[in-house]
């Protein structure tokens, strides 16, 4: 029998998907959460400490980690990085652990710890992270980040593109999982302008970080799949 | 300034919808609470009683109301009528109070009191919705029922193509409101069609129920409007 992939549009619709320590759960905050980790570790990051709140960040810098912090789409003072992509540069990042807080996507990766594995996603690394699944033959969840626990367009995205990865390997669960592939099939030609309309790219826009979001739209500039385990995300080797 | 629509796709999702004095709240269980709510009102019932349990559509029963109570796709034995649209004759409803509990429209009628104003939404009433609220000028928020807490395909359309009744005198709050509009783009020339793959179509087609489910989609049968007042919903006058 196929395996099957389930696709939660935010957080707040966690509790409704049951824990299963057969399932992979992969973690989406395109814009840019986990599009910029994936970036810190092709540059050569050791591991990123994902962390939920700025009070936990700030202990571990008074311990001399490097600290990623971003809070409604800016940089918090006290940080090393905020949630760019193009910050994690290798001459700061290689051989470093970053501790990683920002408004989304950390909480979505302490939602989801009781599952068999948990793998960073995003575009940057989608054939990668689908590769590394269909070679597992588990069932999946992608948990989206969303926005402010609302869900929002471009993880919905990133859920149906990856769908399309799995071709024919895997049963889709329920009507979300068609509902994200269908938008997916709209926007695939020209994703940058279809999602000109969401409140995440107009935010981004306004604060002009266009270069960031089309940065994150890439596929597959990483052969990688980063899993979380004892508390931090690694590449897997 | 536009009026804003934003679309809550279940009630999961609810408490991240604050309240709103100003806002008008439509329910949405197109398969098959509201349709047949309507459809038992177009057939000259005088009011609906939503309750959210079945204990309390049975103690409704011992002091002698007409009860419709469905769980799973079901009608409950107890009751007079399940939750096909088909099973609301004139000549069963005509002046007659009726209890309705189905397993998921009326958790979400009992989860949006506290607005301006609550009406049962269905393909059946969609122009008369809209015009009702082109006329009023609220914000409106769309309340989806789903299925078991879980987004589903079928509410989700509605929501698409209410937004499409009200053109371009709303603007769309959130994303969510973009995906509705454009699923609803791709599915609106074969509906029946497009919903085939969705999980609660695939069920009711399992129980035998396609009639219910191609009636349930047609559009302006009734042009009138529900409103809840006083515990029930009766038709504005």
């Amino acid at each position: 029998m196929k395996p099957q992939i389930d696709i939660c549009l935010t957080p707040s619709l966690y509790p409704i998907y049951p824990a299963n320590k057969d399932t992979i759960v992969i973690v989406a905050d395109i814009f840019r959460a986990t599009s910029s980790m994936c970036t810190a570790l092709a540059n050569g990051a050791e591991s990123i400490i994902p962390v939920a709140t700025t009070e936990e960040a700030l202990m571990y810098k008074q311990k001399g980690y490097l600290i990623a912090a971003e809070r409604n789409s800016l940089k918090c003072e006290f940080a090393d990085f905020g949630n760019s992509p193009y910050e994690f540069e290798k001459e700061k990042v290689e051989g470093k652990t970053i501790v990683f807080t920002t408004t989304n996507g950390t909480k979505a990766i302490f939602a989801a710890q009781e599952y068999y594995e948990l793998l960073i996603g995003s575009f940057l690394n989608i054939a990668a992270l689908a590769s590394y699944c269909l070679a597992k033959r588990k069932n999946i969840l992608v948990l989206c980040a969303g926005d402010k626990n609302q869900i929002n367009l471009e993880d919905t995205l990133f859920a149906g593109a990856f769908i399309e990865y799995l071709s024919d390997k895997y049963i889709l669960k329920n009507d979300v999982a068609y509902m994200a592939s269908d938008l997916w099939c709209i926007a695939k030609n020209n994703v940058f302008d279809y999602l000109k309309k969401g409140n995440h790219t107009v935010d981004l826009l306004k604060y002009g970080q266009e270069d960031d979001i089309i940065y994150c739209l890439q596929q597959n500039m990483f052969n990688f799949v980063p899993v979380f385990k004892f508390g931090c995300f690694k590449l897997l080797v």
